[in-house]
């Protein structure tokens, strides 16, 4: 079990050493702990290897000019020279909450950015100001459309989060897929089968196999089938890679460049790097945000209370596990699988920083 | 086999027979025939008696005053005044275009609304603006939430419009459950089962009944059960809820009001009617128009072309069905199914105006 504090130092001390600024390290570091905290270990510690390599390869830029190529009183445009995606996120996001500041809501739509993390990160920070954050983003394709073989959209997740009063605020981050990748690559490490309705083979068939990936597979969207509603899904996950890719001037869909050096560049760009899409609305240009967060209290309460299936759990508000994950790890610690200990032992090695 | 113009002309009638003026009659009637002409008949004209016997029941208000109440640069809140919702809801599009156009987005919360018919409608006002257009509304508890037997949302749909160039627009306009109440009514006429994961009986237990509803039971969220992901759907159907209603003060949840006449009122109100929420981008707010929409063709061209599953269609793109049955539909005319044809046969006699 690690301490947030000693990984957080470490991971800053990685950042730092690869040539990006004090602030920038603090923040990405930030946003790599805030996954751990919050139990989604799929973006946290496990990822600094592919930015590591990245660097190595010089496919990512550590002392990124961030700026606004266009904008109104409500929107901009951000260009992210190929920073880290954590950077160039967290400058977006609070580009778009200066703008709700003046204008009652911001929206920026950000282009040439990496992985950012976790999207639900960079909306919880409209929180403080007492506005509704927005997170979208698009991703690696992986994912085929309604009726398709084709790999052609990320697991583009959507970010929500709300604040509340008394009550603990809603914070709805999930992929438009019916589950994360790391979960197909948990089960397969586990030697499961995963359930159908998440991937299709490469000839389109329902399967079980949750290493199908690897040979031509796809993950479908959410709602599994037609019949289910995939085409719902399709819906989400192209209106996140339109608003973050195409708002932006980034690759949309089948171009995204990968988010590991081990994957070559793509032959074919249609933009600049990977999409973000931001949002922040003031609560107090709709109604007094006391009288807001009284009724989102109000909501929650009403929603908890629903009568639960016997033998389930009540219902759970958005944002319930990862809050009651980050009580627990921050006073339990981190665990991290020897495997991921072993990567970032070597990469502190090189570096010539400490890591145990 | 009805012309449109016959049915446009005849629903305009009803709605000034009814007292509404002859704009407000207008816009009435253009929503409905929308909704018939792009196959959603489950919001066309079998709705009319809904609104009558609501009328009737002086439930609605055909001369309403329909007021900004609060305001910023990019957002608005919206009275509605208990008006027939297409009213409120097309004056709040046409506020948040407004708003659009000099603060670069515009953002419209509305309460005290009723049924609106088809969410796509309002979201496609902002395409001729070249405008991203974006319509929310909350609606009748139907719904219940993962690990749930409480019917607690209604299946709050979200519409999202999108111009290009040479290709058509990109038109999402979804219910957050994995299929329309609409088409339960359908199967259960015919006699026939839906697939599970659609809906779930009194105790939560899966079923195949479409007539569930009558006897307790409820529909599933987006994503069917939680492995498939339906904790997601209800993220969605909640945003939408909050959006609607929290931010305009109108019902929220279980609190919705009925749209049809023979439900009585509910004993418990949290705020004034159904709400509504309306979304207006500006594309040049973010880049030159033109630039946006050839990208957006190739966006088109791109998933158009993905290879389809062997045997299926190729991949649709938000908005093909639709537009294929207006075209139809306006061609070819308008079917009503002999009791709907009845109920409107009888209006028409007690209004005294003519339907054959």
């Amino acid at each position: 079990m690690y301490q947030y504090k000693y990984l957080l130092e470490f991971t800053k001390n990685v950042f730092l050493k690869m040539g990006c600024s004090v602030r920038d390290s603090e923040i990405i570091a930030d946003v790599f702990l805030a996954a751990e905290l919050r139990d989604h270990a799929s973006h946290g510690m496990i990822r600094i290897k592919d930015y590591y390599q990245l660097w190595k390869a010089k496919r990512i830029n550590v002392n990124p000019v961030i700026k606004i190529v266009h904008e109104s009183p409500s929107t901009a445009v951000i260009d992210g020279d190929n920073a880290v995606g954590m950077v160039a996120a967290h400058k977006s996001m609070e580009i778009a909450i200066g703008k709700a500041r003046v204008a009652g809501t911001g929206w920026v739509s950000t282009r040439n950015s990496n992985h950012f993390g976790i999207a639900g990160y960079y909306s919880m920070m409209a929180l403080k100001q007492d506005m509704i954050g927005i997170c979208l983003t698009n991703a690696n394709p992986l994912v085929a459309p309604t009726f398709s073989v084709s790999r052609m959209m990320g697991t583009n997740p959507i970010a929500v989060a709300i604040p509340a009063k008394d009550q603990p605020p809603f914070v709805a981050d999930f992929a438009t897929t019916p589950i994360a990748r790391g979960k197909l690559a948990v089960a397969e490490k586990k030697g499961e089968k995963v359930a159908f309705g998440l991937v299709q083979d490469k000839m389109g068939k329902p399967t079980d196999d949750p290493s199908i990936l690897k040979v031509g597979g796809s993950m479908l969207t959410l709602g599994g089938d037609r019949l289910h509603g995939s085409h719902k899904g399709f819906c989400l996950t192209a209106i996140v890679d339109i608003f973050s890719a195409l708002l932006s001037g980034a690759n949309f869909g089948p171009f995204v460049p990968p988010s590991v050096a081990y994957l070559p560049v793509l032959e074919k760009k249609v933009g600049d790097g990977t999409g973000h899409f931001f949002g922040a609305m003031r609560i107090d240009a709709f109604q007094p945000a006391v009288d807001f967060k009284t009724k989102m209290d109000d909501w929650i309460k009403t929603f908890r209370s629903a009568k639960p299936i016997d033998g389930q759990k009540c219902v759970l508000i958005p944002g319930d596990p990862e809050r009651e994950a980050e009580e627990r790890n921050m006073r339990d610690g981190i665990k991290l699988v020897p495997a991921i200990r072993e990567d970032l032992i070597g990469i502190a090695k090189e570096l010539k920083i400490d890591f145990t």
